[in-house]
């Protein structure tokens, strides 16, 4: 799920939230153990695979920053680090960048506008920051809230902005990108940086066989958290060093000679601690594959069906609200958070349970994935998007979280008890299975380390799980982005059917423990790799709750665009 | 569904699936009202739409055979009626057609080889037919055993056929012909004529980008029906006029000036009663949506959200697949075959209860139904069935009737007493809702009323559903072609969770009757043009049981392609 797709409305639950954000989120360092089981310390496997690091696959080419290499699992990747330190190289980075355009105004451009603006101030450069809107949108109030005007010049009509912008960062919806690309390259200066957050453009792109203008650089900067996050880990930043929100960056086509430096200077700038190398087309592979996947589709249909299958075996319908969705938001989280995915396993009671479940579920969950995958990587999943939201007037998209399910929901969490949660062994099977199937999905098709633990792992347990602990895994899911939307909708319930058909019938006719399965999940190394991703993390808690600071969650630009009804 | 990927194995129970079928399938005029509701005689009908017939979009340029104006709900539609009488005609209309190359022995070919071959015959013409096969295949000795042989010419290798055919008759699985078409294309004479019985392979090519050579014909005739159903009818045909499957055919490129002819040839050669004009792409179209939709995909997620709901709502097992799947295959699907789908309201004790189903249920039905026309139409949906098959060796294709509902089931139609099943006024609504959707849905996308009513209604309810009434719906699933099943694995939970997330919510919360829908739903001209279809419909029955004759159900040749395990 990318940052900017991942533009969620709710007015969540802000003290529930934060408060499940707060204790799933440590460092790795000072995590404490749960429930009493022994934490294996991340950082001491880090140090046994490093002896081992392969070379990376992507370079840096950067002439301005310093790259580090970093182990990961034994594969070393390039990574960048950030920091207010670093503000004072951003002239050198941003040579011959004048004007910066933010196009759009939805979860990612405030964010983003406002972290480049103040850090150009305090590198003590003239270089203005532009939003670029539709006169018509009601985004223009929001921007002149934020100190974007007219009168100042920071504030204008989209292809004025774009015109004569050196830096066009184009932060508008999926859809209205997909519509709006060939009006939106025309118009960019020669020699100017075009900025993405996401990679969905190529993909549209790709579909559509056609390729950016050559006189143009072409670069991702993608945070791995949504807008308000990105704002409120900058201004803790100012005081809490290393806060601040990771991201991939790209370079797709580097027409001047300095698009690295210029991608780089803008993470830092808005205040990325580190970033790793990726391309446009894995970016956008990943990301669009990952929402459809665990992070949203995979784990709705598994709640679904698990709830589904509870009921039926006599659970009431609270308890096993319990036993699927508060287990999963709650301790499940908890564990993967702080200690990973095998921790899970060694800490539920019946690992028998556990694995019988995760055996039967692995390859049911890893084929609705490779499918999903194929779909994605081959653009048809980017198609059915673009053609989803043509059919909008006429069809509107439904609500997923309408079922008593969901109602049951509402009242668990208001009577909820976050240390009576259970930790049930079959569901913490069926959801370890789906993530790694998902992990090994990413690796058999060539995604780094960090890519993969990123897109299934850090986003699901430090950002999305967290929200839906708040509010219920269908309200996130009715209010995240059309693109991820229309995924999950699409995906859950291809999960739900192949794991009640295959998994639990499964399972039902006792087919026991697949010891090859049981084997390659104790052993693989994306638990380094994990471990080795979470001691790179900041420290500080990302942002769980809307409307903090003046990054809110709006109505995008462009009618086409993400329709999240601000809190 | 085409015919070539009906390929069902169903060692079908015989009795109980063609006392099913026998009462189910009367024609028009003869048919015995249900339960004692009047009949709305569909001449009538006929008769009063007839002043404002339109001009037909599709002419059929035949210089050999006679075309006929027929009215279908005021739409004229030209079509060309066959018959025996016909068959000395022949020789005009395969001028220069020496040999006739049947490639593959799965569903269709079998008969329609069979079928060519008698017809030749009786015409006097000393035109070959012969089968290509690898000589590797299991399927040679089959061939042989229907006096196809290496010995006189009739039997030859896949390449060798091909390339010394007039007429290339290409009957393999659709998987095949995606993977082998450049080759089997490269093979052919110039100014053959290349045959399809399903226009897939053209959706392939349009995915590819890729065009046929312009030195051949490519022609399509699609019989309605399943391979074995040809054969039967055919030889019925001999003694009872009218007998045989319809088809729709279609030029697709003409290089010698008589393609029509040579298609129209083929048609009545292999027995169609009457054949109705239609396009390579529409006929793709239809029919990969049409299974997706109503026909398997629709059916299948609709009985398991009904068979759930109902059990939730405290209904036993036994009731409830009662209620759900043997109500559909068996009183709605008779009821429809004779009456219509307006006759099914009409034979419900609690017509606010279908009407509330309905309501709720056509627009979430139709959400789906438009999203699958569109991926078809944009062949996402092909290029989806061709990665699916280079999957499945890494993962096989799940079976969906393995939970507890298909095993009620067993039990269920193994006490069957047939009038005992009973129309539920619910099922009945979501069920005719779901049908409508498709109808309309094909009709707003441009499709003739012949073939909307052919791959929404007729073959609905005259040859899948009396199957799966001997069978169960997830059976059939398991049991058709590749193309068909990935399709409705594809489709039937979205059909599911719309039905139960929006349909099934609607109706709990008591939101009514949509009079706007009812109204549309008792005035729609599909009403009449089912009538008029049935009407033009052969008086004899489909066959409904497997291994009928000579043409049977096997292992089609090439790996690629359909596994039907023969009964």
């Amino acid at each position: 799920m990318s940052a900017t797709t991942a533009a969620m409305s709710a007015a969540a639950t802000a003290a529930s939230a934060r408060a499940s954000a707060l204790s799933a989120r440590k460092s790795v360092a000072s995590a404490k153990p749960y429930a009493g089981k022994p934490l294996k310390l991340a950082r001491r496997v880090v140090a046994a695979a490093t002896a081992k690091t392969s070379t990376p696959e992507l370079d840096i080419n950067t002439k301005v920053f310093e790259k580090e290499l970093v182990d990961v699992a034994g594969e070393g990747e390039y990574i960048v680090k950030g920091g207010r330190h670093l503000f004072e190289k951003l002239p050198e980075a941003l040579k011959g960048i004048n004007t910066i355009g933010v196009i759009g105004w939805g979860s990612q451009a405030p964010a983003q506008a406002q972290n480049f603006r103040d850090s150009l101030a305090e590198a003590g450069m003239d270089t203005k920051v532009c939003i670029g809107l539709r006169p018509t949108s009601s985004s223009n109030d929001e921007a002149r809230k934020c100190g974007f005007t007219e009168e100042d010049g920071t504030l204008g009509e989209t292809f004025d902005v774009i015109a004569k912008s050196d830096l066009v960062m184009l932060l508008i919806s999926d859809a209205a990108q997909a519509k709006m690309y060939p009006r939106i390259l025309a118009a960019m200066k020669p020699g100017a940086t075009l900025g993405l957050s996401h990679g969905f453009l190529l993909g549209v792109m790709n579909s559509d066989g056609t390729t950016f203008r050559e006189d143009i650089n072409v670069v991702l900067v993608a945070p791995k958290g949504m807008g308000p996050s990105v704002r409120r880990l900058y201004e803790q930043g100012k005081e809490v060093g290393g806060s601040g929100i990771n991201a991939s960056f790209a370079v797709h086509q580097d027409a001047t000679g300095n698009a690295t430096d210029i991608a780089l200077g803008w993470s830092i700038a808005v205040g990325s601690p580190f970033t790793f190398a990726t391309t446009l087309e894995m970016e956008y592979r990943s990301d669009i594959f990952g929402e459809r996947g665990i992070l949203l589709g995979g784990v709705h249909g598994i709640v679904e069906s698990l709830y589904r299958r509870y009921t039926k075996e006599g659970m009431s319908p609270e308890d096993a609200f319990k036993n699927t969705v508060e287990c999963i938001t709650g301790p499940i989280t908890k564990i993967i958070s702080t200690q990973g995915i095998k921790a899970v396993y060694e800490a539920v009671e019946d690992k028998d349970e556990f694995m019988r479940a995760y055996s039967a579920s692995y390859m049911p969950t890893k084929d609705i994935l490779y499918e999903c995958y194929e779909e994605v990587q081959s653009t048809n999943e980017i198609r059915s998007v673009v053609m989803a939201v043509e059919r909008f007037d006429q069809f509107p998209m439904g609500k997923v979280g309408t079922s008593a399910m969901w109602k049951v929901g509402e009242k668990v969490r208001a009577e909820r008890v976050e240390e009576d949660i259970p930790l049930n062994a079959f569901t913490a099977g069926v959801y370890c299975a789906c993530m790694m199937a998902q992990i090994d999905t990413l690796r058999e098709k060539g995604h780094s380390f960090s890519e993969v633990c990123n897109e299934s792992v850090i986003e699901a347990v430090d950002s999305l799980n967290p929200y839906m602990h708040a509010r219920g895994v269908a309200f996130m899911v009715d209010n995240c982005s059309y693109t991820a939307r229309l995924g999950s909708r699409k995906w859950a319930p291809r999960f739900d059917y192949n794991l009640e058909q295959q998994a639990y019938v499964s399972v039902d006719n006792g087919s026991g423990i697949d010891e090859e399965i049981k084997s390659k999940f104790l052993s693989n190394p994306a638990h380094i790799a994990i471990a080795n991703c979470c001691a790179l993390r900041p420290s500080v808690d990302i942002s769980v709750k809307f409307g903090v600071g003046s990054a809110r969650d709006v109505d995008v630009d462009f009618k086409q665009g993400e329709k999240a009804t601000a809190a």
